[in-house]
């Protein structure tokens, strides 16, 4: 149909997650029409990343730098860690700017259908930040499913050997939430949690 | 939050259709994770994209030879044009296989709301090769809205001077269409345009 070169665009663009089949030939499609504006800019940044981006050895977040600019900013703060099981939490909670720590990134969570164990886990590098004297607590920031849960238990139980205090992000209806839309399970939480108001 | 190069990353990924700033996300941890198999072929597919994607300057069709393969090939019926608002269609057409001819993209549909004139589209290209004597119809394969409807009628009337039968698509229920999800229009058109069985 087209040339072998839009094909071959189109194929790997379909290998992006978010896009099937159709939406990799009109990305393809957009990407040709917009040559100056969209291909050529999108080219060079991906030629520079894969140039300049590598993973951080302390936290294990993407970065330029090595070690990252969060674990490098001298205004953060170095007593707190927050655990994530990935990069792209890790920048939901940037995103928050609520968190001032610095981070650590599993690379995954803990789960026996996938077969993912401790081993294939930043485990060992955590306990062994978690031992410095600097670091007073651990926060398990991880999913509120079956594996993150599971994975935070886990943690903490390796983490008991460590002097530090290690807290998970707590549950209940988010903001802007109608309890109307909202899980049996997120009410359940949120009633157990239930505060003093005024 | 994430390296500047990271960050130019996910700004030009957002821009391409079907992916808002969330996917775009998504997709540049999804290209930096996979370095190897996605991330550098993906470069390679744009830089070459960008060197040798080039528009056919009879039909329209993006190809990597003017004129493109299709307008070339000597086993397609020279005395069929099949006229499309854009590349996007043309591919649809082509992937139903069922069309032999030749085609001719009109870069858009006539639109007074956006301010598409007869003279924004590929009109009088059209005129001339419907004039040729190989040429013996125009099928005006567009889309059936207000717009594309528009567009066929004025086109019909632009080529009634050339010796070219004009014909458009058929209207009716898609083919694995239950007529409970259709619309009173579709409906509509496929009663009035009822054929006889058996």
């Amino acid at each position: 149909m087209a040339g072998p070169e839009i094909e071959r665009l189109v194929q790997l663009l379909a290998r992006l997650p978010g896009l099937g089949p159709r939406s990799a030939r009109r990305a393809a499609l957009a990407l040709i029409k917009r040559r100056e504006q969209l291909l050529e800019p999108l080219s060079a940044a991906l030629r520079d990343a894969a140039a300049k981006v590598k993973t951080c050895s302390i936290c294990g977040n993407f970065d330029s730098v090595d070690p990252c600019a969060i674990c490098t900013d001298e205004r953060r703060d170095l007593s707190i860690i927050c655990v994530v099981d990935d990069v792209s939490s890790l920048w939901a909670m940037e995103r928050s700017g609520m968190f001032r720590g610095r981070y650590h990134v599993l690379g995954g969570t803990l789960s026996a259908l996938d077969g993912i164990g401790p081993e294939d886990l930043a485990v060992d590098t955590l306990v062994t930040r978690a031992r410095s004297p600097a670091v007073a607590e651990v926060i398990l920031a991880l999913a509120a499913t079956v594996d993150g849960q599971t994975t935070a238990h886990y943690l903490a139980d390796r983490l008991a050997v460590c002097q530090v205090a290690v807290s998970g992000l707590a549950q209940g209806v988010p903001v802007g939430g109608e309890l109307d839309y909202l899980d049996e399970g997120t009410i359940g939480a949120a009633l157990r949690a239930r505060r003093p108001v005024g």
